[in-house]
C-alpha cells in the first residue's frame, strides 16, 4: 500500500497526531492504531525508576490485545507518584474508549522531563476532541510528535515482498538502553507468528538498540514495540528480519547523529574478543568514554585514549596490550607507528562526519559493533539549562 | 622543622625540580628523596594498559627499600613498548645513581599524553647536571612540576605530634581512579611500622582518592605513595590516621574543583545501602551522570536526573523507588514537593561553589560518599585537542 505521496504504508495502521499543550505548541500527542488485530512484541527500560507509562505497557502487553499505542512527549510521567500512574491508566481508557478498544489494548509511551504530572484537564479535553473517523496515515507526522530535544524526526521504511514495515524512533539523550532506547515503534502489515515475532524482535533489538550510547545514561522510559497486523500475508521470515534489522540499525545511526549536540557518529568495531560479551564491554567502554568522543569531536586522533578506555575493563585481564590493534577507520595507529605518508589520510578519516574505531583484542572470535556520538560543548549547554 | 616561610617540613626530605624540555618550559621533572630508610606503602591503576612508571614502581616496591620518587610529566610513558619500558628503567637508574642509591630504591611516575617515547637525549643530559647536594625543601615546587593541565598546584600539610606530613597530587581529566588517582605522594618524618602504614594506607586511599570521579576515565598511571621515614620518631597511631585522612581527602576536593572545565565541586552522600558497597554504586552512578554533571553546571534543580542515576543500577533491585529520598543540599526534593518558599532556598542551594546531593535509599545502613564535578563546555574544548 502506498500514501498519495508514494511513500509505502503498512495495510490497516492510522496516525493521530496533534498538540495537548504540554509545554509549547509543537505536536506533543502521536498515536498509532490498527484496524486489525496485531501480534506485538515489546521491551522495556531496566531503570529501577521506570515509570508509569513503562510499567503499564509492559502489564497491557501480558494480559491484553494491544493493537494500539499513544505516546505523549514533552511530560516523562516519571517519579509522579500514585497520581501519575493514576493518570497514565486515565490517558489509555480514555484514547481506548475514542478507539473502541478494550482498555488494555492501547500502549503508552511518555518522553520528556521526569517528576512532573500530565495537565490532566488538557488532556481530557484534547482525547475528548480526537476523531478517530478522520485518521490519516502519516507516521512522519508521528515521528514528528514524538521529538523533544530531537533535531530531526526519525522515520524508516521497507517492503517485504507485498508487506510494508515502517519505524519511527525518538531519542537525543539519557540513552544508554538495557532493553530498549528511548521510544521506537514499528508497525508492519505482514503476517508473524507471535513467537517468531518475540524472537526476531529480540535478537534485532538487542544487536542494535542495545548496542547505542549516547551519554551513559539509561532512560526511565525506554520503549521498543513492534506491531503486526498481518493484513498483507505471510513474508519470507529471513526478510522480515533482515529488514527489520536494516530499519533499526538505521534509527539507531539517526539517534546517535541525532545525539545531543552530537556532530558526528562515531561507530566502534571490537573483533577478537573472548566472547561476544567481551567485546561489547569494550566497544561500550570505548564509545562511552568522554575523553574519546572529545577527541573525536576535535579529529584528534588520539588513540592513546581508546587503549586507555580499553585498559579499563579491568576484570577483562585475557587482554594483553601486546595484542591489541587499534585503527582509524582502516588506518592501524597501535602499535604500528604511523609514518608522514598516513598523517593526511588520518586527518581526512578524523574529520569526516561518520568516524570508525576498530579494535582486534587478540583474545578469541568475540565480536561486537556499537554506535555513540562524539561529545561536544553543545551537549553541555542543551542539559545545563533544561528544566528551568 | 620548618622551612624559612614557616610551612612545616617533614625532616631529612629533599626535593629536585626542572625543566626536562619535555613539552615547553615549565617544569617537568620533580623528585622527592630522603636522607634516611624510610617505610613505604603504595597502590597503583589497575589499567590493562597500565604503563612502564606504574609496572616498575610496582616492582620496587616488592623488591627494593625505596626512599625517592622521580616524576615526569607532560608525558605518560604508557603504551610505548619495550623501548618505553627501557627508557623507563634507564631514568630510574641514573637518577638513582646521582643520589647515590640502589636502583630499585627510586620509584618514577610519569603523567601526560598517551604513545609518545621519553626524549632521551635531553632526559640524560637533565639528570646528569642534578645536584643533589643542593636539593631544597619546596615541595609546592614538586606539586608543580607535577602539573600538566592543572590549573593549580595541589599541596597540603599538618602536623601530628613532633611530626610532619605532607601531600601532593596532580589530577585533572582521566579520572575515576580504581587504586589511587593521577599521582599523589605524601612524605612524613613520623616512625610508622610498614604493616600500619599499609593498612591505614589503604584505607585512607579507598575512602578518598578512590571515591573520586573527575569523568569515568579510570588513568594507566594512577600511583599513590606515601613514604615514612621515622626522623621524627613515634606518632600517636589514631591521630596520624586522621591527619592523612583530612590531607588525602584536601587532595581529593582540590582535584575535583580542578577537574577540567570544572566550576563546581559536586558531593555525592548516599545513605541507606544495603552496604556500603551498594551505597557507593549509586552514589558513582550519580556522581558520573554526563545530565546530572549538567543540571550541576546549570544550577538546575532537575532531581530527576538523579532518581534515573539511581535506577540505571538495575542491579540492585532491592532498590524501591517508594522509599527513597532525594535532597540538594539539606533541601528534600523528592518524594516531598517543593513549595514557593523553598524555591530561593533550593535556587541558592544549587548556585553555590560546593553543591552537595543526597540520597537515601531506604534499604539498610550502608553508606558513601564521592566527590565529583560539573561538566562544562570548557572540559570538552579542552580534551577536543590535546594531543595536535
Amino acid at each position: 500500500m502506498e500514501s498519495e505521496s508514494g511513500v509505502p504504508q503498512p495495510a490497516g495502521f492510522k496516525t493521530l497526531v496533534g498538540n495537548i499543550g504540554i509545554k509549547d505548541a509543537t505536536n506533543d500527542f502521536a498515536c498509532v492504531f490498527s484496524s486489525a488485530p496485531c501480534t506485538v512484541s515489546g521491551m522495556f527500560s531496566q531503570n529501577l525508576f521506570a515509570g508509569p507509562s513503562v510499567k503499564l505497557s509492559r502489564r497491557y502487553l501480558a494480559e491484553g490485545r494491544p493493537r494500539a499505542v499513544v505516546v505523549v512527549s514533552k511530560n516523562a510521567n516519571v517519579a509522579t507518584g500514585e497520581q501519575g500512574m493514576a493518570n497514565a491508566v486515565e490517558l489509555t481508557e480514555r484514547v481506548a474508549a475514542r478507539l473502541e478498544l478494550g482498555a488494555h489494548d492501547v500502549l503508552v509511551a511518555s518522553t520528556g522531563i521526569i517528576g512532573r504530572a500530565y495537565p490532566m484537564e488538557k488532556v481530557r479535553g484534547f482525547v475528548e476532541a480526537l476523531e478517530p473517523a478522520a485518521a490519516g496515515c502519516d507516521f512522519a507526522g508521528i515521528a514528528g510528535a514524538m521529538m523533544t530535544t530531537d533535531t530531526v524526526s526519525k522515520y524508516v521504511h521497507a517492503r517485504i515482498g507485498e508487506a510494508t514495515l515502517v519505524g519511527v524512533a525518538k531519542g537525543v539523550g539519557m540513552i544508554e538502553p538495557n532493553m530498549a532506547t528511548m521510544l521506537t515503534f514499528f508497525f508492519t502489515d505482514a503476517a508473524v507468528p507471535q513467537a517468531t515475532l518475540d524472537r526476531i524482535f529480540r535478537k534485532v533489538v538487542n544487536a542494535t538498540f542495545n548496542c547505542l550510547s549516547i551519554d551513559t545514561d539509561t532512560s526511565t522510559s525506554d520503549t521498543a514495540v513492534i506491531f503486526a497486523n498481518g493484513l498483507a500475508g505471510a513474508v519470507d521470515e529471513a526478510e522480515f528480519e533482515a529488514r527489520l534489522h536494516e530499519l533499526a540499525l538505521g534509527l539507531v545511526k539517526k539517534i546517535a547523529r541525532d545525539g545531543e549536540g552530537a556532530t558526528k557518529l562515531l561507530e566502534v568495531d571490537v573483533a577478537g574478543g573472548l566472547d561476544d560479551a567481551q567485546a561489547k564491554r569494550v566497544a561500550k567502554a570505548i564509545v562511552n568514554s568522554p575523553l574519546v568522543k572529545t577527541a573525536i569531536h576535535g579529529a584528534d586522533p588520539n588513540w592513546g585514549r581508546v587503549a586507555m578506555a580499553i585498559g579499563k575493563c579491568e576484570q577483562d585481564t585475557s587482554i594483553v596490550p601486546e595484542r591489541v590493534r587499534i585503527a582509524f577507520g582502516d588506518i592501524e595507529v597501535y602499535p604500528r607507528r604511523l609514518g608522514a605518508a598516513d598523517l593526511d589520510r588520518l586527518s581526512a578519516v578524523m574529520r569526516a562526519e561518520q568516524v570508525r574505531v576498530a579494535v582486534e583484542l587478540g583474545c578469541g572470535a568475540g565480536r561486537a559493533t556499537v554506535w555513540g556520538c562524539d561529545l561536544s560543548a553543545e551537549y553541555v549547554s542543551i542539559n545545563a539549562d533544561y528544566s528551568t
